[in-house]
């Protein structure tokens, strides 16, 4: 009843990897919190991160351990590469309970292991791992070492393997569809939560040969001046002729993202926004033009920001981030970012999502691309007009 | 501009309880960085709690300070009732950086703010406050002491307003809904991804009034054997005849949730599951028969328990808890659970999901309700039959 979704020889590289940074950064155990890390090191894929679990890997052993919600354990039978005798589930009651708290349990469990006096890493800063984890850690271990462990995992991540490539390759195939749908559907007296429900159906329902699975992050779908607010999600007013619209969303296929934004404008867009979508083509077309292995982050920023100041337009946040295997409440992988200062050198097949959000105040623009660094360049993973698009506003017609 | 959920008044009685709370707790100061709770005191709604993001209370001010990511604080100017001297965005370099933290754009807040000798409390085991805010926070105000305010907010939002009340019940009639679709839509040879993608356009186009909110967790689907593994969502797999089907979801409206879960069969269900089916739904009508101001949460358990046990079953994880208000990855409350030594005093407006998450090892069952205690009883939010499904095959017909 196994759903594998990759070989256990992926899986062991995966560990190999992992202990290896581990050794040489002279930790013995990692505790693993992020979502995404205990799928990458396990397989594990539910939606019970709302409760705590981790993944603990020891440096002696060839399989990590699961910990979770007794309720939860099954799920880890049926998509986990590991035995039964790693996978350790705590009782209902440590659940949200002011009582007990589910890192005695992992306390337990390293005592038990005679791993309590050991170099112990946590992701201090991953999602999940709360302040009160940390806390109850230190208090149960005192004769641990406790050290900052974050991103350890992500930055073996940000390498993908083809067969990851492959999946990636896929979520884009459904985000070319979903935002398809919501060019074919938005337009003036259209709902906004009607549109999104067509994308969210797109990329659920995925294609003919495959399904999709659930983005890490739903449709952001700001309108008119609520472009300039690039996270708002989406509201049951009507489109206005001329206001621009945001669609920011990916395509998933198992919980591998390909991201991709564009922004509409039903009617005649301003000339404001016509010279701005131009602009930032131009800037995409010429950061995705220098990336190849050997380049660093920052350098493709640089090309980008010189392109737009060219046309007198300035931009302080980053363009893009490292992206891939993902759950809510993000899809990037927070290790790589396109700013200045980012020293990372490209390798090939490391993904990104390139998203130069722009806000001049009383409006926004987002157009994107997700690619991955090839042998001597970049391959763009979704095949979508790189434009401002411009609905034909069927009541003028 | 301001897109308002509730009057200033609603906030601000919100904010006098939450102040009240912490003068008789001591507490100077509280940071929140549940977005649920956020949202709660300032109305501030986006998907953008994937960064570092808060809100602060002081006792002697009427406003909250809102804190995030620059790129953000238009989202705060639309959707909060904070002024613009309570919005606090800090510059994009913060963002995911190994060089600079946001909690230390938070320390400096509060030492201009002559704040940082003062008794502040942070919410310890909230989703999304890290143990490296905890780690910063403590570094950088020495002359501070830190408490815990874990659930300080959530325990004023067990009891809802009636206008958050008729909130839930719009989100129920989308609940209804979704699983209408999911009813009519599950059938031999379909794939469960198609099934799914259906409710999710339910869930967001809403009704023709008005329309729906993302859920904060996705439909989950778990069918067959993985009927045991209740947090699994869905695959490209079809449904097969004769197996079970669990289907947990939830309507959405402006954030306020009303689950709701039922199983199915595609064709005959075995004996044993109609046998269970019926178990459930006896106890899910003792206990709801039970509730109403006074009782305690224990108490409706123990009702449940007693009823199931006569037919020989068991069950150790606990059968509800509080939920309304929320953002990915629950809905829950993480308050008041229904569960043996939970001895929260029911009162009006509290509301509930009751799920008893049934688990025979081989299969599983989920048949629940959601509701908010009234003056004498109880008012079940969604009007939709409380059975196991058997969905006629129409290949066998």
């Amino acid at each position: 009843m196994r759903m594998s979704v990759f070989p256990t020889e992926e899986f062991q590289m995966r560990m190999t990897r992992t202990k290896k940074k581990m050794a040489a950064m002279g930790i013995d155990i990692l505790i693993v919190t992020d979502p995404a890390n205990m799928n990458y090191l396990t397989g594990y894929d539910a939606w019970s991160f709302y409760v705590h679990q981790l993944v603990i890997v020891m440096l002696d052993e060839d399989q990590p351990y699961w910990v979770g919600r007794a309720m939860d354990a099954n799920a880890a039978r049926h998509t986990s590469w590991l035995d039964e005798d790693h996978i350790y589930p705590y009782a209902d009651h440590y659940v949200q309970s002011a009582l007990r708290h589910p890192m005695d349990f992992v306390s337990d469990l390293l005592k038990d292991k005679k791993k309590d006096k050991k170099i112990i890493a946590v992701e201090l800063d991953a999602y999940y791992f709360t302040a009160k984890c940390y806390i109850k850690l230190v208090q149960s271990l005192p004769n641990a070492t406790i050290r900052d462990g974050t991103n350890l995992v992500n930055w073996i991540r940000i390498v993908k393997s083809d067969r990851e490539i492959g999946y990636i390759r896929k979520a884009a195939k459904i985000s070319e569809k979903a935002m398809q749908v919501a060019f074919d559907t938005l337009n003036e007296g259209v709902r906004e939560c009607d549109v999104v429900a067509g994308i969210s159906y797109a990329q659920i329902s995925g294609t003919e040969e495959y399904g999709g699975d659930y983005p890490s992050i739903v449709p952001l779908l700001p309108t008119g001046k609520k472009t300039s607010a690039c996270h708002l999600t989406w509201t049951d007013e009507t489109f206005k002729q001329g206001e621009p619209v945001i669609i920011e969303l990916a395509g998933c296929y198992k919980r591998y993202h390909s991201p991709l934004a564009r922004t509409a404008v039903v009617g005649m867009p301003s000339e404001e926004m016509q010279n701005l979508g131009e602009v930032v083509v131009e800037g995409v077309n010429a950061a995705l033009d220098v990336v190849k292995p050997g380049v660093t982050c920052e350098e493709v920023e640089m090309v980008w920001r010189k392109t737009i100041e060219k046309h007198g337009i300035k931009k302080e946040s980053r363009i893009g981030y490292s992206m891939g295997l993902n759950y809510p409440p993000d899809w990037g992988e927070h290790t790589a970012s396109f700013r200045s200062g980012d020293q990372t050198i490209l390798e090939p097949n490391m993904t990104f999502h390139m998203i130069p959000t722009m806000d001049l105040g009383h409006v926004g623009m987002e157009i994107s691309e997700s690619f991955r660094v090839t042998e001597n360049g970049c391959e763009v993973f979704a095949d979508f007009p790189r434009d401002l698009y411009v609905k034909p506003n069927i009541r003028l017609a």
